[in-house]
């Protein structure tokens, strides 16, 4: 039987590392597909390279975005906004300024060029809308809406054999998230959440994303290996 | 009052061209966004410069797509499909082999993130599905799934104020199109459709682009400004 083909959008982070374990469970063979577009945090790209070596994914792609797309949010390094600290962006009703403007259209859509030209079946990507509830393109109605856009845009989608974007998190807790990675044997030491990370890569642990890893941490009982320098 | 400003996909080919004709009539402000993504007819992209010239648009933005996320296709300079030639693609059930795997939804939304990131109101695109009725990204419904998508996941579009996108074409003929470019006195010797160029810029005239080019100016009654190596 030939290989299941997926490709998973890698950031380097908690959620897309569990992502790509939970779909090499379910017997995809991946290619990652990673991307720098002037993050603040662009640390965590080195992070998806060892997530890739660890997890044994052969094809990795790192794809440059142009930076002139993206501007209007705290999370590119050089932008004047500053990122939150210390926020519940679980329960808060607005938009964060961490919001990068249709950052995850535009992850996806390229991912499904790269899915359509190399006959991919899935597209893994680890929104999860609990923790994000704010950030529209991590809702459950987003991924249907893209869906149906690829239903209806795609020569596969038209013939009826359409590339199915699989977000698995979107309706888990972060801790949750967490026990499924711990289930799946993952190690979260090679990941990266933090906002505002030093040289080295330790983590502020008061920036909203490190606030967020904590507490799932803390709420699965299971250790946190992340090195914070505050706290 | 403040400019409305929008965004034009600007390939330097005719349908593009009159729709940022018609988008400047209409009083929009344009930034201009033309893609390099290996193309055969890459010198497409110096007619684009020149119609940004042309019609005085001050900003404009040439991408280059990384190569390696189409394939399958027939347009790209290192396929070794070749372009067909002399079909009547209008009338044909199939997608055509210069189908590039998810190409406008691709440039659809990385225009929409420099679109958000720079507060412009509306994409404008020259699809068209009469003349491209095979190209599943070129009809009504893939524009209309493509909008719903940008209404769920963008921050705007959570907001009520979605970037709106603009297919003026969409249901017109060529020789209609041609018509509405030369009533806005739009000059077509700055346009190119033909998919296998010489190196000098003359088009081809037998590739499935220049047949629907030719008959577009035929049927309209204007003078086609063409340079044709082939009758």
């Amino acid at each position: 039987m030939a290989e299941k083909k997926g490709i998973i959008l890698l950031s380097g982070g908690l959620d897309s590392a569990t992502t790509a374990a939970y779909a090499i469970e379910k017997g995809y063979s991946l290619h990652a597909i990673t991307f720098s577009y002037g993050q603040r945090h662009d640390i965590e790209i080195s992070f998806a390279n060892r997530i890739v070596d660890y997890l044994g994914i052969k094809v990795h792609h790192t794809i440059q975005l142009p930076l002139e797309l993206f501007d209007k949010t705290a999370l590119k390094k050089d932008s004047n906004l500053q990122v939150p600290q210390g926020n519940d962006i679980s329960v808060q009703d607005e938009i964060p300024i961490t919001y990068v403007p249709a950052r995850n259209i535009v992850f996806l859509s390229l991912a499904l060029a790269y899915a359509e030209s190399h006959d991919a079946e899935a597209i893994f990507i680890g929104a999860n809308a609990v923790d994000y509830s704010g950030y529209p393109d991590c809702r459950p109605q987003f991924i249907s809406s893209f869906q149906n856009m690829i239903d209806n845009g795609t020569k596969t989608g038209v013939e009826g054999n359409s590339i199915i974007v699989e977000a698995p998190l979107i309706s888990m807790k972060k801790s949750e998230i967490i026990k499924l990675g711990y289930k799946l044997g993952f190690d979260y030491s090679l990941t990266h959440s933090c906002y505002n990370p030093d040289e080295e890569g330790a983590s502020c642990g008061v920036c909203d994303s490190c606030c967020i890893r904590r507490r799932g941490f803390e709420e699965s009982g299971i250790a946190d290996p992340t090195r914070y320098r505050n706290g």
